[in-house]
Formats: C-alpha cells, sequence, structure tokens
C-alpha cells in the first residue's frame, strides 16, 4: 500500500465519522458546557458510600469510636458535591431546553435532591443491616456478617439497588440506572432500579438474576442465581 | 520453622518453577523480542473505538460542529497505532518462523490489516446505528437511543463484537478473541468472533448469554438473558 | 432550601450514620491496628502468581532460559511477602482475642503458612498444566494450549481456585474466599474454594457456572456454562 | 499515654484548627461553589501546550504531515476548555463579589480570554523558535536545535514564561504565576510573568536566575545561571 | 556478540552486584522485616498537613463553616496513622537492636510521638500565620495573602521546615531530613531541621538559599535567594 | 464573541500551528516508526539503577541473603531491556538515513552497547561506594553511611552522573543529557556527562552547582553549592 493510499483511506473515514447528520443519535453535541455523567466519578461515589454505610471495612483507614464521625463526615461532604454535579449532567443529557438561563436553576435543584437523599440514608442503612441479616441467616456456610459486608455480591448489588432506588424515586434521570448497571458488571445481577423490594432480601451466588422494573418483592425473600423476575419486555411498538 | 528450611524451601520451588522443560506451553519464550499481546492496550484502543463510534458520550472531550474532526483523527489514528502493534504481537505469539528476517514484513503487513480495518469503520458505525436502534425499540423503558449508546450491555457487547468480527475476517489471530472476551468479562455475554450477526441485533438484560461461532444469526434478532446458541463444542478428539 | 436546613439534615444524618451502637455489625472497629484484607493488594498477588504459574505470559517482561529463575524468584518473594500479610488480616479479622501480645505470634504463623503454600506451588502447577491441557482438548477451536492460557476464562477461574483451595486447606481464613470472588466478578463463574476438583477440569464459556462447597468432583470433567453443581444451601435455621 | 489523653489531644487539636477566625487568611471558604485553580490541570495544560508548540516531540504519538492537524486540533480544544475553567477559578479566587448573579458573566468572559489566548499563539510559537535558534547558537556543544527543544531547561523555562506573560498582558489573575512558578519548582529560575523579554533569550545552565517584574529585557541576550535581574523587592510597608 | 557472551556478562555482573560483603553499607538487609521509610508515603503527609493548615486552599474539596472539621479531622487522623508508621520506619532504619520483642515498644513509642506531634499543630500554625504575614509584607507585588499560601516557594518551604523542626526536637530520626530534602527538591532551598528560626521569617524567590543545622535565626528576617547561612561543613576528621 | 469568530480563530490557530514549514526544527516527523526518547521509561530505568546499586534502600521489597540475587536480576534485565530501546530511540533522532533496512542492524547494537554498559556496573558501583564514604566522610552531621546513600542530593547526582558518563564514553547519544538534566531538576545540580570525575567526589547541599563538560577532577574533591567549574560557553558562532 503506498502512502498516498493511506492517507486517502484514513481522512475519508475521519469524514464519514465525523459527519454530525441531521440530529442522529450517534453523535451527542454538548449542550450548555456540561459533560456527560461520569462513569469514573460514580465509581468514587459509590465507594464512599460503601465508607459511609459500612465503616470500616472499606476503604483504608481504621475507624474507632473517636475518628468515625470526622471519616463519616468528609466522606458524606464529598459524595454529595460528587452526587450534585452528577444529578446535574443526568438531567442536561435529558434537557430539551435551549435557554442556558435555566440551568442555574438546574443546578440548585440538583443540590437540592442530593440533600434530600442525604437524609434519607439513615433508613437505606436499616434495610441494608437487615440484607445483611438475611445474608447471614440465608447462607449457613456464613462465619460472621462482617464477612457477608466484605465478600457477598448479594450485599454489594443490594447497596448499588437501595441507593438507586432512592434517587429513582427522587427523579433523577439517568444516574440511576448507571448505578445499577456497574453491579450488573461486576457481579451479573440486573436489578431495575424501578424494582420494589421489601426487607431481608438475599441472593445466594447471584450470576444471572434479572429483577424487572415493575417487580414488587416482599419481605424475607431469598433467590437463587439465574432467576428472572419479571424482566420481559414487550418491543416499543407493541406498547404503542 | 528455621530461617535454613524456609531458604531451602524457597528455593527448590524456584528452581522446579523454572524448568523451561521440552517445549513445555506452560512457559512462554518470547521470540523476536516481539512482547505478548496487551490487554490493557486493548482497552485503550476500545476506548478510542467507543470516541469515534459515539463522538460525545465517551471520553471526556465537549464535541462540537466545529471540533468533531480533529478528535475523530487524533483518536483514530492513536488507534491505528496500537492496533498494528498488537495485530504484530498476535501474529508474533503463533508464528513459528524463526528467521528474524521475516520480522519487516510482518510488521508492514500488520500495518496494512489496520489500515483496511479503517477502511471498514463507516459500515461498522452504520450497523452499530442499527443495533441502537434495535436496541431502543427493544425495550419500551428506555428514554431516548442515546441512553441505550451510554447505558446498555448490548451496545457494548456489541461494539466489541463488531469490531472483533471484522478482525476476524481480517485473519488477525488472537486479538479478536480478546476483544470479544473483554465484553464477556465486563457483561457476561460471551460472543464468538466468528459468528454471523445481521442488522439489528439486540440482547435484553444480556448475562449468559453464548453465542458459538457457527451462527448465523439475521436481522431483526432480539435475545434474552441466559439464551445459547450453537456453542456446545465437541471434544477434539471426536472432531479428529 | 436555606442553608440552616441542609446543616441540619447534613449534621443529623452524619450523626445517626456515626452511631456505633451495640457491637453492630455495619461498623468494623479495627483491632490491634491491623487493617482489613486488601482486594487490591490480593489482585497484585493473583497477577504476581500468573507471572510464576505462566511465565512469558503475563506481566510485562520478555522471558528466556538465562533470566527465568531470576524472575520466578522475585515474583515468588513479592507474592510470598504480600501473602503473610494478607493471612494476617485475615486472621484478625475474626480474631476474637482481645490480648495485643498474642499478635507477634499470630504475625509469625501468617508467615509459616505462607511458606507451606510455596512448597504446594510446583503441585498446583502440575494441575494447572493438566487443566490446560483439559481446555485444549475440550475446545476444537483453540489453536494451542498457550492460547487458552492467554485467553480462556476457564484458566483464570482454576488458577483462582486451585489457590484458594490451596489456602482454604491451610486455614486461612477470609482470603480463599476473597480470591475465589474475584474470579466469580470477573468470569461469572462462583466455585467455593472448599469444593474438591480432580485433575483436567475445563469449563466452556464458564458463565453461570456454580460449584457448592461440599461439591467432589472427579478427573476429566468438562462443564458447560449455568450449570450448578450442589450449591443449594439451607437457611441457617434450618441447619440448627 | 492512655487512650482518654490521645482522644482529649485529638479532639482540641481538630477543634483548633478548625476555628475559621475572623476572617483568617488562614482558610479559604469557596465561594459560589468554584474550586481553586488546579497544579494538576494547569500541569496537563502546559503539556498540551508544549505537544501544540513542538509537534513530534512531546506527548506519545507520532506525527507526520497526514496527521498533524487533527492532533494539533484536539490538544487545542483540550486545552482551552482546560485553561478557560482555570480562568475562571483564578478570577473567583480574587473576587469580592458576593452575587452569584455575576457567575455566568464570568464564566463567559473566561472563554472570552482563553479564545484571545488562541489568538496569539502563533505569534507565541515564532518567539520560541527564535529561543531555540538563540540555544542552539549559544552552547556550541548542541548537536541541533531539536536537541534544545528536548532536553534544554532555557526552552522549558521560556515555554512556560512566554505562556504566562501573555495570559498576564490579557489580565488574568494567579494563573500566570502559578505557570512560572512550575518552571521556577522544575529549573530553579523564577521569571516574573509581568516581565518583558526580547526575541531570542538564551539562559546557560539556569539554575538561580531571577528576572523581576519590572525587568524589560532587549533582544539577543543571554543569561548565565545565578544571575538576578531587577528582583530586589522593597517591602510592603516601605512601598506605602 | 554471542548469546552465550551475552548469558555470561549478564549473570556475573549479577552475582557481582549481589555481593553482600562483610557489612557493606551498600546493601540495606531489612531488620524485623521493617520496611525502608517511603517518600511517597511521607509526601502524602505533606499534603494532608497543607490541607490542615490551609484548608480550602490545598485538596480538592469546598471548605465551609459546617464541614470544616470533619476533614480537619479525617485529614488529621490519616495523617497521625501514616506519621506513627514512617517514624517507625526511621527507628528501625538506625536501631541496632537485634531482638524483635523490642519492636512492640518501639511501635508504641512512635504511636506516642506522633501524638505529641498532633499537640504541637496549633502552635504550628500559629507560626506559619506569621510567615504568611512576613511573606504578604515583604513582597509588595503580593496580591492577597491567600496568594502567597497558594504559590509562594517561602510558604512551602516554611511548611516542611517548621514540621520537620518539631519532629526533630522529638528525636524522631531521619524522617525530619527527608522532609526538608522535600522542599530542598522542589523549591531549591536547604534548611536543616535542626535549624532555629524565629517568627515571621520570608524568603523572596528561594534558590539557592542554605541554612545550616546551629543556625539561629530570630523574628522578622527576610532572605534573598542564594544566601548561605552558617552552613559550612568541616570533615568528619577535622571534627574528630 | 459571536461562535462563528470563535470557529474561525480556532481553525486558522490550528492552521498556522500545524504548517510544517521547510524542515523546521519546530516539529519532529518521526522516522522509521520510531517514537522520541521518552523521560518517563528513563526514569523507570534509573529508578532500577538505584535497585540494583544500592539494593534494600530503595523500591519496596525487603531483601536478605536469601533473595538478593533475584531481585539484582530481575532488576537489572528489566534495566537492560529498557535501556536497549531507549539508545535505540536516542540514535533514531539523530540519524539522517532514510533507509529503513538500516534499522535492524540500529536496534542490534543498542542492545549491544546495554551489554556493554552492564559489565561497567560493578565497577560504576565501586565508584558509587566511594562517593558515599566521601559524603560521610564530608558531613560529619551524618549518621551512617547509609543515610547519606538514602537522603543525599550528592549521591543521588552522582548515581546519575557515572551513569550517563558511562552511556556517554560508549557513544550513546542523548540520553546521558536527559538522565543527567533529571538530576539537574530535582537537585538544581548541572553535571554534563562528559566531565571526568575522580574517587570520592562529594557536594554539600548542592543547589546551584555546575560542571562543564570539559572538566577534570580528580580524587578527594568537595565541593560547596553554587559552585561552578569551567561550565562558561562562547557562542557557536564565536567557537567557528
Amino acid at each position: 500500500m503506498t502512502s498516498e493510499n493511506y492517507k486517502g483511506i484514513f481522512s475519508s473515514t475521519v469524514k464519514a465519522l465525523s459527519d454530525v447528520g441531521e440530529n442522529s443519535p450517534m453523535v451527542h453535541l454538548h449542550k450548555h458546557g456540561v459533560p456527560m455523567p461520569s462513569v469514573d466519578r460514580l465509581k468514587v461515589f459509590m465507594e464512599l458510600m460503601h465508607g459511609v454505610m459500612f465503616p470500616g471495612y472499606f476503604m483504608e483507614s481504621d475507624i474507632d469510636e473517636h475518628n468515625i464521625d470526622y471519616y463519616i463526615g468528609a466522606r458524606l461532604d464529598k459524595a454529595v458535591f460528587l452526587l450534585s454535579e452528577e444529578i446535574r449532567r443526568g438531567k442536561c443529557f435529558e434537557c430539551q431546553v435551549a435557554d442556558e438561563n435555566e440551568c442555574t436553576s438546574c443546578q440548585l435543584s440538583s443540590k437540592e435532591i442530593a440533600v434530600e437523599f442525604v437524609a434519607q440514608l439513615p433508613e437505606i442503612r436499616r434495610l441494608l443491616s437487615l440484607d445483611v441479616e438475611a445474608a447471614y441467616e440465608g447462607d449457613p456456610a456464613a462465619v460472621s456478617q462482617g464477612e457477608t459486608i466484605f465478600c457477598y455480591p448479594s450485599i454489594n448489588v443490594m447497596t448499588h439497588y437501595r441507593i438507586a432506588h432512592a434517587l429513582y424515586q427522587l427523579e433523577v434521570p439517568l444516574i440511576p440506572r448507571i448505578i445499577t448497571e456497574m453491579a450488573h458488571a461486576e457481579n451479573g445481577v440486573d436489578i431495575h432500579p424501578q424494582a420494589q423490594i421489601g426487607e431481608k432480601f438475599f441472593m445466594d451466588h447471584g450470576t444471572g438474576i434479572v429483577v424487572g422494573g415493575t417487580c414488587i418483592i416482599g419481605n424475607n425473600v431469598k433467590l437463587y442465581h439465574g432467576v428472572t423476575l419479571g424482566a420481559k419486555s414487550l418491543d416499543r411498538k407493541s406498547v404503542v
């Protein structure tokens, strides 16, 4: 191949791929200078959530009675900072408004939603402590509740789901789905953030479990790997 | 345990593990100074491919009409650089030729294959845009085509598969498999790069899907998680 | 929302989450200044094990007859250093002893266990070489045994399992489970470290396979994805 | 020391250090949610500037006639993005305005300044090419002009200074000083961004050179290490 | 060169360099399993110290009246954790005791020294606030005291020196020198941790300043770059 | 500013900066696909050299009599690998040959030079051990020879210089200068790799020392900071 040929192929491919088209969904032109939600930043957010929900298990620091409130406070403040920004990005991704003057109010409401989320954390933590009990009771091989917190996919998935569900109920777009997809990628469990799951839920092994958005699961339920609950989607056309 | 004992156990283990044996497959002696294909570099390659196929969704930069061709060009040039080298490494891994003078021609042909791959990108992108349509149509819960690009495992897997399949058809060894295994690890979907998949393919949830190398799938197919298509292998002995 | 409201919500949430409770399992108060086992450090350990078991395939360096023993020795020494420390952390996580004077003996025994593990590596490597043969024989599409070492989930999972099983037999707490969970997260295959698996074991595709702790699997077994062997747990209550 | 003592010392130290005081300069309370300028981001900015001013020398990519404009365009676009944000942060650091409604106009003017800076880059590059000539002519040991670009502290310092000086003239606060301090830390040469330096300037060895803000240096000047030009400051009190 | 020659040269060089000699200072055989002090960890320690001394200037987080004590507390707790360990390593580096039973008491005393250091932080901060005043008063070009905190080498060097001096007075070996060498490398100012420096000290430009260990500097002193104070060492032989 | 204006300024700046000119030294067009020497890789090389020259002081691992040869061997092998490649890149940077068939011989000779360098390491180490003695004898405040190895700028600079000087004598282009510039940037000491320095050389404090390429320094010399030896360059024109 001559160098000229290469030049031709390369530049015509760049030209073809740079074609923005008429509102092609393949290109996302950024509105209002707001970037896409960041999966990396949301991973840090979830790491901070683990550090806040299960102090002493995750993140490097030693935790004792004297320092725990400093760490909880600092981690939570960082988490709020990250979450507000990601909520704003999620809203912007779906925003149809052209007027940039709306952006300031959008930024403020993102901060407010983040604070409402903070107010729910004690309840979320209570639910997670019951999920931990369920994991310990549901697997006689578990040595301690602490082992299930540190090692069990079920607890990791439920931490993602319960947080995503709270954000879903606060009508945050896109972000809840990204958070449950993180657990899906890591543990092979796909729970829709819209699903309603009661107290003391445990999934043994986990891989392949799918829980659809319309599911309502009561208290004290244990699922095995590979189980699908109500996740069969109709086609868009059949729905319309 | 005495220090002497430890010394003995350690050095005899090192000796045993360093035994190169007679052509044992457990040790890979590098030929011609060419290293193994690098999964880390191929991850960067795939990240650049996402940035080229779906500009504005992935990688940090804002994309607008004025800068899109610069970004597409720079990303594609880096991708070609990485891909050529990985093709060369893949060839070298399976190479039986002892003569190092062959290496130069191998390096050149790797570059040519990379360029042929570049020439196919507009067609690959057309197929992916139809897969995006299929995802949006196949899941009525999807808010927009953009959401499926950013969040849906199906699109991530198909981006890996369609690229790997193109490289497979260009007779690149090893690399196509590494690329589909990346999606397998991330999303639990195992599609063989040899499989032939038509237009508008969508996988709901995904986890556990296996598509074997001999599969031929037509247009407009939707698969649910856990489905296996033609992936049952006979034993090597039964084949021979 | 006023700034005062935010201040109130934030500080009351921090207070609620910092409540250590009466021996609540949700908080892990570190004993004896020993931190939690580190998944990141265990990932480095497993990377070194790959470098020791399959020299030349993983980790960047060129391997030849002259340098192989240096690399094996240096990698193994680092691996022992990491493993001893992680064993100690695993023990400390489950330790009920308050007296810090016991800690020194615990540290020494962790080192001894690591050395006993080193002594078993040649046998573990022999088993892995048979698993490699099984993968090559079990999938006629495999080009070489080397390809299965570099690309096949089955070999990655078995490397984790055989190491975890050896540590389990040495009565190391927690660490074996963390190691098999790594493979579970990466490849969707959940093998309990207690399970007994014979020679020449191969898993095709892998995703969704579960092998329970009480399983005993003979030689020359091939499993397909999605298969569960003896992993149905009773509830803790039914066991008691 | 008892645990109680430690608790007391620690918490009273935290309390003392958390005292915000009455407008103490030791604490920077963030205004308007805008963070401090980021030295790390400005390092990336300067790396991109090196990649734009001296294509092919810095940053990993191969540069040829066909790809150079893609790389220049993509690097420059990223640099503008980073610079606008840092200008905004620099302004905010010194801002005395309480009304957040001013922030939007501040953000827009930061972007405009960044664009004015872009318009000056061809002239800055012309000056740098003359500095390269001066370095090559000034040191007979230099093998080529390229060597001075890649290795000589003088060129690194001048790249920082000429960019900082342009930003200083555009009345950007704080950022120019941070940029010259980067070169000060790396090469031990302290040039104030306000200084005026003519064409073809060369510093041999460099370490210890100080050029004050009121200096006016003509064309074709060569300085040796350790030389101070007009950098003796009076005290603030003597000035007032 | 033949491959055999290479093998010979390589292995004989390794052998020569591996010769531990009779107590050769060129090899540091680790005692008691305690590693060398870590410059990387001490850099994190100094970053935390900056975050504690000048909240809101360094480290990414927004600081306000409501969260400042959480951040100060969490940063200080991490700093104590790092410092205790580094003190222990510093002691071990110079330790002549063979008996490992001494190690536990050494570890405890390291923790105590770290706590005594914490108790001095409010005084160190008071001194630094005066150095900030001195920098602002000493350079009429400074826009604000905040600018000197964020940008001036003098403040960076003094933060290192005042912390190192406190540790020196607590008889911590090695670590104080490593800390002042960090500032030496970054800003070209070499202050011995033993030196005594009064209130309101300012160094203009800085590069090349050397302050010897026997110097006693009073209050309100301003030094220019390149000044040496009492740092001329006699030879060891002349001293003896 | 209108969006159109911005578009115009941006694209005309890109065009101006992308002008390759007639052999302008401001653009480095890569020859033969060989990239520029990498400062980052040379930093790793120097880190390995520290690990080889002063085992147990740098790099994390514990060193004892049983493992030292493994670590020396593995580090040295990696260093040779990096150095060969950097020598090749340095040669290519200055290469005037258009014929790519010469490249293979260039690659081979780079490897040979690296091996010749390896053969000199025991002598380089002997010289460094004398420099360590000189540092200990020259500064009565030094607690041990080990302290000078770990903390003193003089030893860091001499390690860079002695290695760079050996490569200079082997006629390696560019790389020796990059290595001495690393020490220049870190410690403010600028020694030309061509300079000849005898046994037992010590620099107290260091900052600002310059040693020119034509200097010949005998044995047992001690320099103070700020001293210049024979580094005054004439202009290129005066030389011609």
